[in-house]
């Protein structure tokens, strides 16, 4: 099994993603910090390449591949983003790409994944199980295996996004940040610990999908059905053996939110902010505004993980 | 009459708007740049405070006040954005504010103007005169108009906006620009004749209110009827003396566009760069992709002028 990822591994990622993602910006808004009462700074992934920080990881991990390996191509799965980032990853680095993705993955997600080229392989989210699927065709095929989540150079390509963060506004006092698998959450652990060593972290997923919560109460890796709930990038089963090494060790709490509360998230940065986010991209700021009497004063950050959401979706939950 | 803005002067604004304005960020996309064919720089003046360019003419021009005129008070017409900018700006400088505003302006417009602290008095778009009503006011109470667009002050704010622009990214081939009442073009002409001469400059009208481009035409400022279009910032009736006589010199065409297009524009800034834009806010890009054939390969920048759309209105305007 290899190495748990550290800061070190955060840093070559840096190196390595440099000259191919966005370093995105950092919003603020007056009009949110007075309604909740604390100062907010919003890494904001939504403007990634591809729409999503996934493409951090999924870069960092294909560049890391043999000369063979890439001859050979890459396989992954995914509800979604994960899925465009490794096409567009692999594109970009001329690696053939199989993409496993579930049968109810958004339409723009499948679309964007074929758009960069991938080869998209489709199953049922509720009654087969995609690790296996994934597996099989690498086993079959030669291909190498890159998961969502739960693999050293994914998590420390996610943690470049937290680094540029407080490489840009310096200290926090506390950090919102979604979770799903815990690939986002364990690399920016890894990142806040070493530049903002005080920071509280927090992770923070849908309440049906509690199962992160559940793992650090129980300090073991608790497994669920897939959740239902409108953050698909967060109906992830189960926390990975990488991700929750790091995050029983370094995350200070998680917290869970409602997808009504998601879909109030949505709409005050659509109203205020204009910006467009996804579901799963609304959990930390979602959390944040629940536990605003907490945080009056502090200085809080909040990592937006995506905004891959189809227009007809956005503007019914918008509508809602 | 007061005499005709000049880059120093938007110099000067920029000095005076600079702790209370944000620097927005300039936004890029691979997928949009790909779609067109050409290099395009997108200024998001959606992220400026209140949510459009407006902030930064209203604030400048409020700052200028005398004392007594601070002490009396400030009034102004307008279909929205900048009744806001005035309210905001006037809460800053602690100046009371009066807003004249069309019975059909945006909800979500009329609710942050009074949110702001401004008083608004509201008319009838279709029969009443905005100017009449302003210019009564000001008289009966001793305020100071400052109206939307025909403003030295006004025009000189609206231009540090290209001012930034042309700061971050250098020299550009083309700058395309929405065009109301003309204060965001003509200030833009201003800091694109001082930045980049050889720029070519071309404002965007809706189709339905063509005044500026007959104006253009015939080289005298053409009145219309209010144009009904979903560009509610730029349904104005005619040019400003002052913004005609920036625009007749320094504008090199203008262009119309359908409100269909804009519609498009929306939701490709809302599916792939993850922006709300507003209508009036889209123009300039719709143009681009309308001439896309003129700009192949091309450095391209778009004024993005706001965000402030209500929810349900862009919502169903995405659905559409």
């Amino acid at each position: 099994m290899p190495q748990s990822p550290t800061y070190d591994d955060v840093l070559s990622a840096a190196a390595r993603i440099a000259s191919h993602a966005h370093r995105t910006p950092v919003l603020r808004s007056r009009l949110v910090n007075e309604s909740v009462g604390a100062d907010l700074v919003f890494k904001c992934e939504n403007f990634q390449r591809m729409g999503a920080f996934k493409f951090r990881g999924a870069f960092n991990a294909l560049s890391r591949f043999t000369p063979e390996q890439r001859r050979a191509g890459v396989v992954a799965y995914s509800s979604g983003n994960h899925a465009q980032a490794i096409a567009l990853a692999a594109r970009l680095l001329d690696i053939p790409a199989t993409i496993v993705m579930p049968h109810d993955a958004p339409a723009a997600k499948v679309a964007a994944t074929k758009g960069y080229g991938g080869q998209v392989v489709v199953y049922d989210r509720y009654t087969e199980d995609r690790e296996e699927i994934g597996r099989a065709l690498a086993a079959e095929r030669g291909l190498t295996l890159v998961p969502p989540y739960d693999h050293p150079d994914v998590i420390a390509g996610q943690g470049t996004a937290a680094m540029e963060l407080f490489e840009e506004v310096g200290d926090l006092d506390a950090l919102f940040v979604p979770l799903g698998g815990g690939g986002l959450l364990s690399g920016t652990a890894l990142a806040a610990r070493a530049l903002s060593p005080a920071c509280r972290l927090y992770g923070v997923e849908p309440e049906a999908g509690d199962d992160g919560l559940r793992s650090l109460r129980k300090d073991a890796i608790v497994h669920i059905d897939t959740p239902e709930t409108i953050a698909d990038g967060a109906q992830t089963q189960h926390l990975g053996t990488h991700t929750f090494a790091v995050i029983r060790r370094e995350v200070d709490d998680i917290f869970t939110v409602t997808d009504a509360e998601l879909v109030e998230g949505m709409r005050i940065f659509a109203s205020i902010m204009k910006i467009v986010v996804e579901p799963t991209g609304c959990l930390g700021f979602a959390a944040v505004r629940k536990l605003a009497a907490r945080l009056g004063g502090k200085r809080v950050g909040v990592i937006i993980s995506g905004g891959n959401v189809d227009l007809s979706r956005f503007a019914s939950l918008l509508a809602s």
